[in-house]
């Protein structure tokens, strides 16, 4: 069977090479840099997906992430791909072709959730509102009261723009017309109080590397027994068999039965990763992140750059400000990452080029990390030739952290 | 908003204590053990999915996986999911509902990609065989004689009975009929030949874990110009949005557009696992999985076992064998792994309990690991008082190895 074959890369071109991963401090709202004891995971011994040591992992990674979740849903988990794979499980499983679904849009990832929802077949009923600014209760409301609705989908952090969106209004109003309420914490959970239980939230789901700050590659889910029950009262299948969150359940609990080959490595890092999120303590970490979020936009304001988001709405863990006017973004971007090596976020959608996006989220969130970033962003500023005083803001930072 | 909360995991559980993982010998059909570059590349600092780092490590790995494909296709990427998302992702974006496809059944993962093709909605026309036989090139003729088929779908190594399906004579068939193929290459690539330009083989798909040798999280993918002419050319939009390859290139190729928080740690691991591909050369690794495998299975014959797949068309990366009358499967199996690490896989399907599965894959493809899991599994039959002759088993492995 052994034939010859061309070998169209040049050995000694880039790619034969070994890797090359420059250091970075990661100060985009995700993937953030890694605690030592993640990255120890990383490269504990392998096992298979169907080892009992693994089975134990998915054990305590699901008990785990009922704690992170703040939830006792039975169905727990993590999802073998990313924040997206979250996002398009919850809306695949929960919608059959043809229901109505409310889905707040305020931002990027409200419209993934309306493409993907779209996909599905479902009735899609996007409650927009501005970029920047939260989904009205009200609002949603009024899309429920025009038509029986099988789900309302909303986003708690809305990482393109760095709006918290209030859930519990939105969760009592969904109960009253007896919709199911998904909610995405991708750049939430780890980072603020995310109360699935106490909300009433039936789908929730999150990425491994925000504020978790596990590599990413995996995503928690959880989903109430309301959510299981209307999952397993489906009439058709779920179109997605990799999705099928009836079939993740059965690998994850009870009988084990064989799905996929799971991801272990990156999930012993989640396991980590969440188990350092309660050895600190959710609350600490919650004051943690508002902390640090608030020192960090007293910063940015400090700098003379404005905040996007609508003021009593600004999420803790991103911090958006305006790129601004004749400051070239990616000049700014390039001169961080290459002289300092910290990577901060650009605008997406509609807004490339004219936001910038902070993160402050698990491990890369800390006081010297956020000092750093606004001393590279003053200076970066400066050369731009725009009248930033960088010592203003580190020490509006500074001042921020001692309140 | 912070908020007091009660924590169900008790602060002194196992889950929150210290991961827990035994080393293990993993000679199941993937995942294998990983050779130092890789391990090292998992914990290679973290970069932004879209730092211009890791934009060249997806155009090394883009590189790489194509001569590990054998072909020059464009769309050449990996998947931020296991196998089976490789293989949603396949029959997803070539089929549309109602669309005819063809699928050639001779053991689990056939039957799963029948059950994907049917939640897709597609008209399925599976060929079937016996578990242990090949698909016959003349029953895939009947099926496409049939009806107008916008699909054929392989297994080139079905990983659930090591059966080696021979592909290049269905592939004519499937452009006599002008239907495009696609090769489940997840047990194959990197251990025997896939030769997807030489095949005409449209559209192929991995896993990271097996031949390969990388950890479980990614699927290569490499598409046809002939099979993305058909993605560009549907009539409705792929189901899923995670899977949807068009997105997929476009992040992968020209305009970078976000589409995911790629798993940028796994992705550097398969990087680094392509390049020892390469490294040892395709034609060098084609023939150590070969003379190992025949090592093997002279092996496994000398201590008595039956091999399960039809003589001609043993695959040399899965040797599969019967559970002899009498013995315990698991009771083996678990011999294996708590007194001597090795992790060895049982049966799937109609066939649990009833067949052992040995990989002879990548980094855990080598003579020792032979030699010890021979040795190891004739102590455990011996101990189920069963005539084996461990000293046999041995011998007749190394002498295939001298051959």
């Amino acid at each position: 069977m052994v034939e010859e074959v061309r070998t169209p890369v040049v050995p000694g071109s880039v790619a034969r090479k070994p890797l090359v991963a420059p250091p970075r401090l990661l100060m985009a709202p995700g993937p953030t840099n890694l605690p030592p004891a993640v990255l120890q995971a990383l490269i504990a011994p392998l096992t298979g997906h169907k080892d009992p040591a693994y089975l134990q992992v998915m054990d305590d990674l699901a008990a785990l992430l009922r704690d992170v979740f703040v939830t006792h849903n039975a169905v727990t988990l993590a999802l073998p791909g990313t924040g997206g794979a979250g996002m398009e499980a919850c809306l695949v499983n929960l919608l059959e072709p043809g229901e109505r679904v409310v889905i707040g849009v305020n931002g990027l990832f409200g419209e993934r959730m309306v493409e993907i929802a779209r996909r599905i077949g479902a009735e899609v009923v996007p409650v927009p509102a501005e970029w920047g600014q939260i989904v009205e209760p009200d609002a949603v409301r009024r899309a429920l009261a025009d038509g029986r609705t099988k789900l309302v989908a909303l986003v708690h952090g809305e990482t393109s723009t760095g709006v918290h969106q209030p859930v519990e209004e939105i969760a009592a109003i969904a109960r009253e017309y007896e919709a199911l309420l998904a909610l995405d914490a991708v750049a939430t959970l780890g980072g603020i109080p995310v109360l699935c239980d106490q909300w009433g939230v039936d789908l929730c789901y999150s990425g491994s590397q925000k504020c978790l700050s596990a590599p990413p590659g995996a995503a928690p889910v959880t989903v109430s027994a309301r959510g299981m029950e209307a999952i397993r009262h489906r009439r058709t299948p779920v179109a997605s068999w990799y999705m099928d969150l009836s079939l993740h359940e059965r690998y994850w609990l009870g009988e084990r039965i064989y799905h996929h080959t799971a991801p272990v490595l990156t999930m012993y890092a989640l396991r980590e990763a969440c188990r350092l999120v309660l050895e600190e303590g959710l609350e600490a970490r919650w004051a943690r992140h508002a902390r640090l979020g608030r020192a960090l936009m007293a910063g940015l304001e400090a700098l003379g750059l404005q905040l996007f988001a609508a003021p009593p709405y600004r999420l803790a863990t991103v911090a958006a400000v305006r790129v601004p006017e004749g400051v070239d973004d990616a000049r700014v971007r390039g001169l961080l990452l290459d002289e300092f090596g910290i990577e901060i976020a650009g605008g997406l959608g509609p807004y490339a080029g004219r936001l910038w996006r902070i993160g402050v989220m698990g491990y890369s969130a800390s006081e010297p990390n956020i000092t750093l970033v606004l001393a590279a962003l003053a200076e970066a500023l400066r050369r731009e030739g725009w009248r930033a005083d960088g010592g203003a803001g580190v020490a509006a930072a500074l001042a921020a952290l001692r309140e």
